[in-house]
């Protein structure tokens, strides 16, 4: 057992996947390409709608639980994903919930926001302000909640932060063992930067767990130094958590790409917008329009241009619920 | 091995489900109540947007595959779930497919109908016409693909017959080992009867590998009788499929309510709309209005009038991808 998976099985963790996320071979898309391809559901987390921050989530409110909080506040866009899972977390664990957006309340309510109503959370519409703003302003409801003798905990930066990293670090975990059951050796996987917490928890861990597997990060938002700073940042945050230090500089145990990030955060390009179709055609699969379609963009290009063979994986981080409101 | 295992390893069968669905224990909805609370997540089979009629699919498909079929075609209204998880699986397996529907196309395109969309799947949209001129509509495109000399396959009545209840029929079996593995032992299963796919391979699953199960069917539509005879005739098409008869009658084998389907087919109730958002308030899990949110009404009512007791499940059908239309 490594020490970063001793400190894993220690620290304060809730529940929150259903079991460990499907692991299976592509049907067609990647066929004729001469590789292994094979996709990671964390689609399929089993919380709310599914996706990635479910597992940063087991951490953080595991924290915020360990520290005896009764109240949960995150902050994002409208059709964050963030929000709406940690408003479904927190519904199945019991805690209240309240969620900070800086857009105005829309009059046809969709996607995500339609699944925040159902869950009935309640939640604070800025307008059209900063993120800075924004949490500005949730800084202050926790000081608030704090007078008032209440418990509040902030989920920060969208869930992105060391802490939040240890569920990509304890997904590494999951993959290697169901890597051994299948027989797939020497994998590479495909995987999205935004603000960095997915990209930083897999590269730790992996780093940490004797490198089983080669990781790309596509950026889907910054520019290649702005991630890799992103990354790093969340990294030494982990490092101070678990006392283990990462062994090497973040350019040394990845690959970046920035090619296909487009105009960046929030908007999609033409070749995500066209991958959307293309991969729900081949894969009877649905990724969404502005984030993760852009790593399939990028893992497609990578492997016609040779630099990636054998197996790959592309890690489906879900968006499901902001789909519907992107058409 | 009973014998109906042995006919399900042999028959015709395509592999859509990621792996077996997670059976888990709910968190807090039934608590207080002295029930030992489990979900059985078939929301999660992880085509298309998930659900049921995956399992069905897994049979039929399987079938139409072996018999040479090259297009599939699947009728339904506009926000059918089984139209769009057919369209999902012939992508996956690259299928043409086609789907018929009794409706205008929709100006706003929501719910299962974008998904069909991005799918980028033939739809014939016939206006209000009755599911009789749908099927005759079905029936004639399908004599017209027969003259052209292609192979065209229907997935007739909503993909409720013999072959597509064994879906269920092997769902027992994926459940009976999950119980073992559980430690789970007398569950009590509350699923949906519709036009009784779900409940005719359960049930008959049940029977023929020694009734582990205790299974009470919510009519979402009709009358108990009717309900019952749609079942019935399930059930007689398979086992004229498998050459094993079902052991006793339908009424001798599970428990049927009629209480709690308000007025029928695709609408709600004031509970079933209430339970949508008491459900995932208290468990972070989305079902839908107008179909499972009434078994789950049904199945509270049996807990508090002790009608049920110990282990008990609910079957999430899914339906993800109608709940935002559905608003």
């Amino acid at each position: 057992m490594y020490p970063i998976e001793e400190f894993l099985a220690r620290t304060p963790r809730v529940p929150l996947l259903t079991g460990p996320t499907p692991l299976h071979p592509m049907a067609r898309f990647f066929s004729g390409l001469g590789v292994d391809a094979y996709i990671k559901r964390d689609d399929l987390t089993g919380i709310g709608p599914g996706g990635n921050k479910i597992r940063s989530l087991e951490f953080l409110l595991g924290q915020g639980i360990a520290e005896g909080c009764d109240r949960v506040l995150a902050a994002g866009p409208g059709q964050s994903n963030l929000c709406t899972l940690t408003a479904a977390a927190c519904a199945r664990l019991g805690l209240e919930c309240e969620l900070i957006h800086n857009c105005f309340r829309p009059k046809e309510i969709q996607g995500n926001l339609l699944l925040n109503e159902l869950l009935q959370v309640k939640s604070h519409f800025l307008g059209p302000v900063t993120s800075e703003e924004r949490s500005a302003y949730t800084e202050q409801l926790y000081q608030t909640y704090l007078q008032q003798g209440a418990h509040p905990f902030i989920i920060r930066n969208g869930a992105t932060s060391g802490r939040g990293a240890l569920g990509y670090t304890a997904a590494v975990q999951e993959m290697i063992t169901q890597c051994r059951q299948q027989n797939i050796s020497s994998m590479t996987i495909f995987a999205p930067g935004g603000n960095g917490g997915v990209a930083a928890g897999l590269i730790y861990g992996n780093a940490l767990m004797g490198n089983p597997f080669r990781i790309v990060i596509v950026s889907v938002e910054d520019t290649e130094a702005v991630l890799e700073a992103h990354i790093t940042t969340a990294i030494r945050e982990a490092e101070e958590i678990t006392g283990i230090p990462c062994p090497a500089p973040v350019n040394q145990l990845c690959e970046i790409t920035d090619c296909y990030r487009g105009d960046g955060w929030g908007m999609n390009t033409p070749d995500s917008a066209r991958m959307v179709k293309e991969f729900a055609r081949q894969e009877g699969i649905f990724i969404e329009n502005i984030y993760n379609s852009k790593v399939l963009v990028g893992m497609r290009d990578w492997i016609m241009e040779g630099k990636a063979s054998g197996a790959v994986c592309y890690l489906h981080t879900g968006g499901f619920g902001s789909l519907f409101s992107q058409y």
